[in-house]
């Protein structure tokens, strides 16, 4: 899924350079959930998990309750040497325990609007352009799904997917989150606008302040990439763009804290 | 600096368990400084470089440039291999470029005071309680930052320190927020207290949700840790406890999104 980079040395190759991008040393797997947490939030959600791996000589009754409830559910239970699960982990914080579940399943825009009107509400809805780290994308899909926004939309390539450390990141919020994976950006943005939403791209020189913003009607913000922001046509195609104030020395904030601070301005507004 | 938990038995050098707790698996020097925008940040803000290494064959203008501007400011300007800053890394993304500051400077509680007084504005301080995740610290601190924030307080004990993961996460804010480590974190919010600033505890179960609270004045922000919260003692001092709406199934924000919000109600308060 992830966009390949042409190489163009051997320099390329140095794990430093990769972390700086955000992105992940290799290809992950998008259905592989790590940590107790991860998994217990998948059967809580109704995902369907294949099969279990537990770490043998360290399962404390906590594992084996979760073990029997992935059991109950329908997975697959082995107990295999713990060195096995360092071997899988993409997270590196495994915890004893690693699950595979069903293929993700992705919703589509329609899908996060009948949401919110199932559940009566004015759409709130987070559109990520272009964000490279994982942990930046899990923490946002957490806020998201504490402020009650109804989905999130991502684009199909130069973007972090739905991997095992953004599951982990998101602390379970991944599988209740309705994510929208999308081949263009800009035409979710013109889609969203011809069904009444409200498109607020978030930069550092947007014309209004937040707090100016009506969020109470069906409004989409759009959070940038960690280094550029939002690209130029993104920006070209909002409605509106709003600033965060800025008190200090530093300019921007990180991206999901701008992410939270605008869901919760939402929060407020709609309260 | 850190406090050495007890070893039970061999698991606990696993690197798991560790970066399970969110801490880094070395002691790491506070005052080395990783990456361009750390130094860059460092040298705006005035602070004394002793050392600069820089990476051979890989100099850029940037790098150039920056590596001047800490020779001006005094700093010993050293070109070596890119293997030896690989293996000096604690961040392990070292852009090419690690310095070697002076040591970090902490502040007292009565210097954060004056800074509000200075600026002619009610005290905003963040009391981190056991924080141990360093991109959690790191990212607070540049949300303090931004928000306007006079000052972080953290415990000497049982928290991450200012180490170069933080100060990387911090996006620079570690070169101008005031950061103050104490011995007892409620020793320090009655030192607070007794100088009129009233302290606002986070949690799930607060008694009054944010919006309500009273954040014009002087405040102190206490922040639990990632996985338990505020301790029984720090939250029985709150003068109030407020809690964020959870409006989804995830019971509890990220520890630096919750920070985040709560600063950003403040300035949208204040403003």
């Amino acid at each position: 899924m992830r966009e390949q980079r042409p190489r163009k040395n051997d320099n390329d190759r140095r794990p430093e350079r990769r972390f700086d991008r955000g992105f992940e040393q290799r290809e992950e797997n998008e259905n592989q959930l790590e940590g107790r947490n991860a998994l217990t939030e998948a059967l809580k959600s109704g995902r369907t998990i294949d099969k279990v791996f537990i770490a043998s000589g360290e399962i404390d009754r906590g594992l084996q309750k979760l073990a029997a409830e992935a059991k109950e559910a329908g997975a697959v239970v082995v107990t295999v040497d713990r060195r096995k699960l360092d071997m899988m982990s993409q997270s590196h914080s495994h915890q004893g325990i690693i699950a595979l579940a069903a293929a993700r399943e992705y919703y589509s825009i329609d899908d996060i609007l009948e949401t919110a009107n199932e559940r009566g509400e004015a759409p709130l809805i987070v559109i990520c352009d272009e964000l490279s780290d994982p942990h930046n994308l899990g923490a946002i899909l957490r806020s998201a799904e504490c402020a009650g926004a109804h989905g999130v939309i991502i684009p199909k390539r130069r973007s972090v997917g739905l991997t095992a450390v953004v599951a982990k990141a998101s602390a379970g919020a991944i599988e209740y989150m309705k994510v929208c994976k999308v081949t263009n950006i800009v035409a979710a943005m013109e889609e969203l606008k011809s069904k009444g939403v409200w498109i607020f791209g978030t930069a550092a020189e947007g014309s209004i302040p937040m707090y100016q913003a009506d969020l109470k009607g069906p409004a989409a913000l759009v959070i940038g990439s960690e280094g550029d922001g939002m690209t130029r046509l993104v920006r070209q195609n909002c409605d509106v763009t709003v600033h965060i104030p800025m008190k200090g020395n530093i300019t921007s904030l990180n991206a999901s804290a701008a992410a939270s601070i605008l869901l919760y301005e939402a929060v407020r507004q709609r309260g």
